[in-house]
């Protein structure tokens, strides 16, 4: 069998350093949105505030075609990682004024890659001299942000749908902890890619 | 800065099943030589016989632009696998009858994905079932299996430098375990790429 080409491939990345706009966990079990902090800890296992927190997790349906159900395997989606001019563009096309990062119960917003879904997985963001993170790969919009989005604007019809059509290739990374470290609203976090193949010889 | 384009792009990978042709531990602290091993039971933190068995592992020179020496990361190299296929090769360019993969202190040698060391990070392998594996990066060549064949061809000069400069490209990948299981020598391994980035609308 073939393996299709990857339709998009990543883009050269102009900038090599990122804000980090805001921290942020997702502590409450009943909801997707999360809340700003101002640092966070993060061990090997990823944010401890956070509910996705875990050297290990639970297969879910994404993991389907690989894992049954909630066999326990290592958690590569311990952060999800959003960026400004991601968020800017999907509250555009879905004729939202914003979409808050809390809304998406994203871990970090940053700015400053405008791409940042076509990080290539194996990339890290690391802040010198401290908390290394590696990039897992990229996140696939589901149907929870659209309801929160729904709810917060009912007079819009089709958030949910729309949600998932406009934020396909704009949703950000899931990432992992490498080296742990603390984080803060302000940090610079420093864009590293995969060491490339080498040419052959 | 502009990240310079990857020279080598990933193939499309025509098979998506490999056969485990050994299973490899490296045993002993003096040596890069791993042995052959009737089966091997993979953990979170790799393979249990094998020394770089753990969840962490102190930073090398590999990582030195990212993090001092002998920091503890997470290990994203647990294990080394190398094809049957791209062990050939290198082997004929040297000049050699042929590269065992003990010689690389390799911990699986598969058959039936020619490129192997093109496999993107974050692509699986998996036995249905049970074990999982996850592509962690490409492996690049150091001088030590160079001075293994050195040694064993005292009679062939360059060959630390041969190696490195043929093994390019050709010398595999790192990976780390997804699901623990265990794996023998007959096994098939699923290649599972990672899901590619979605077109945009």
């Amino acid at each position: 069998m073939v393996t299709k080409a990857c339709p998009r491939l990543p883009i050269l990345h102009h900038s090599r350093e990122l804000v980090v706009e805001a921290v942020l966990a997702g502590r409450r079990a009943e909801t997707l949105v999360s809340e700003q902090l101002s640092e966070a800890d993060l061990e090997l296992g990823g944010m401890v505030e956070d509910r996705h927190h875990g050297l290990t997790t639970p297969a879910t349906v994404r993991d389907a075609k690989l894992y049954p159900r909630a066999t326990e395997i290592r958690n590569r989606r311990q952060l999800t990682i959003v960026s400004v001019e991601e968020c800017a563009e999907v509250a555009d096309r879905l004729g939202l004024e914003l979409i808050q990062p809390e809304w998406l119960g994203a871990n970090l917003l940053v700015r400053g890659l405008p791409e940042l879904s076509t990080m290539p997985a194996g990339s890290r963001l690391v802040i010198p001299g401290g908390l290394g993170l590696v990039c897992e790969m990229e996140n696939f919009p589901c149907r929870f942000p659209g309801e929160v989005l729904q709810k917060l604007h009912p007079e819009i019809p089709g958030l949910v749908k729309g949600f998932i059509r406009e934020a396909y290739g704009r949703r950000g990374i899931c990432a992992s902890v490498e080296r742990p470290g603390t984080i803060r609203p302000g940090d610079l976090l420093q864009f590293v890619p995969p060491q490339p193949h080498k040419t052959l010889t």
